[in-house]
């Protein structure tokens, strides 16, 4: 029994959610590139919210910081401050540990909502997003695209609170492919990828699960790819998709000027390199 | 914003996870194979429980009752009835709706724990097992180990619980890679896949995130892979891994018995199709 605790014990080593133990290589590395800087995750919490948006992040960072000793900390607030917040559909609440500081330097993450499909019942989607909207969320949410200090996350539906909000004019996003339609009216630019970067300060990702690539991204971003690395070996789960950027060549859009594309290009291989 | 508020209607109209909505056609076909079964799932939780292990099921199943009209349902409860649970290494609390029930048919899935690495104290992972090794959760998984109408569904660490209770010799099993030796010291046979099936009563998962591909291979199994689709779309997931199971043709180990291999199979190319 004395050996099978040790394996357990072994299991638990790197398993454990804490900041306390860490490679001695990596950390030398990491202490002399990063001079303990700190980067902090407020996942916001609105009634109504989808659990896998807003969790699924919110353990790739508390598991990086594990891998980093304390590199990223990670919480769940409100905007409101601490209280228990309902997910939606009668779904379990979470209890958010503070209020929402919208000039706090680091990352805030906004998950979508799970509701009723269609109607106007109290827990239809349109509802959830309509009351978060009459919530100091959205001015916070303000603060924090004017501050350089800060990079505003979202996930899935959650692109839509800034995007109604009027945030996102002209910026690249992306939401689930269901909303995508509506996330073009609110005059954003809607992007099919999973995950895409606006700017370093506006990140967006697609349906449910792409909020581990969101997580994952940004532990690459702030802390290097090392602990995203691990993290990834832990959930055993490796980031999906390129990350779009309004950077380097624009690919030839195939499906909205086939004729542009035919005319200019004689060769079809050439297609990708012959431009810019 | 009338046409905004169109748009996101019809984005809460499949975001929405509630049982009130599906397509008549799939409906139809369902209805007519499935005799209106209901499969219920219990999520169990346990105090230092892994958010992701538990609350990625939790959220496959219930999308997969709105897409089947409530063909399954699904509920967190715990050993000792309605209460909130605290997750590993204060993380948010959920609240179990009502006790472990044993003896109801339908599926009980177990998720691991995440906690300090290593040492005694109380939140270290060997003492928070321990500590569920203590409750009433062993016995109950006993009683619906033996129970012809229950599937017992485990995620990463979880599948260390029942195997601490000696429900897993010689049982085939998978957990997170890194509690795969201890999970051998307790008598089950390892092996390597995301997902193992060691009957249809005994279905195990790898790493935190393998807990999606349980569920969806659940949903596929119990409702047919039409509902299983349509839950990936919206999450925006594809089930990873050929679920594993002792059947068919058993392939060559080249790693433990290499001369075994190379003696009796001349031709590499006829290996995997020449024995059985």
């Amino acid at each position: 029994m004395n050996k099978i605790l040790g394996l357990l014990m072994s299991f638990a080593l790197v398993l454990g959610l804490v900041a306390s133990a860490a490679s001695a290589n990596t950390k030398d590395y990491k202490d002399a590139s990063k001079d303990k800087k700190t980067t902090h995750v407020q996942v916001v919490l609105f009634d109504g919210f989808d659990l896998l948006d807003a969790l699924a992040p919110y353990e790739v960072f508390a598991a990086a910081g594990m891998y980093s000793k304390g590199a990223v900390t990670v919480e769940l607030v409100s905007a409101e401050g601490k209280r228990s917040v309902p997910s939606g559909l009668n779904g379990p609440a979470l209890e958010a540990q503070a209020a929402l500081d919208p000039n706090r330097p680091g990352i805030i993450l906004v998950p979508g909502a799970a509701g009723k499909p269609a109607g106007n019942s109290e827990d239809a989607v349109p509802n959830i997003l309509a009351q978060a909207m009459k919530t100091d969320l959205p001015g916070m949410l303000k603060q924090a695209f004017n501050n350089k200090e800060i990079t505003v996350a979202t996930v899935c539906g959650g692109t839509l609170i800034p995007a109604m909000a009027g945030l996102l004019k002209d910026r690249h996003a992306v939401t689930n492919h269901i909303g995508m339609a509506a996330l073009g009216a609110l005059g954003a630019i809607p992007i099919e990828a999973r995950v895409v970067e606006d700017s370093p300060r506006f990140v967006s990702g697609g349906g449910v699960t792409s909020g581990l690539d969101v997580a994952l991204y940004l532990v690459d971003r702030e802390l290097g790819p090392q602990v995203a690395n691990s993290v990834e070996k832990l959930f055993e789960y490796e980031k999906r998709g390129t990350v779009w950027k309004a950077e380097g060549i624009t690919p030839v859009d195939f499906n909205t000027s086939p004729k542009a594309s035919e005319e200019k290009q004689p060769a079809a291989i050439s297609v990708s390199t012959a431009e810019k």
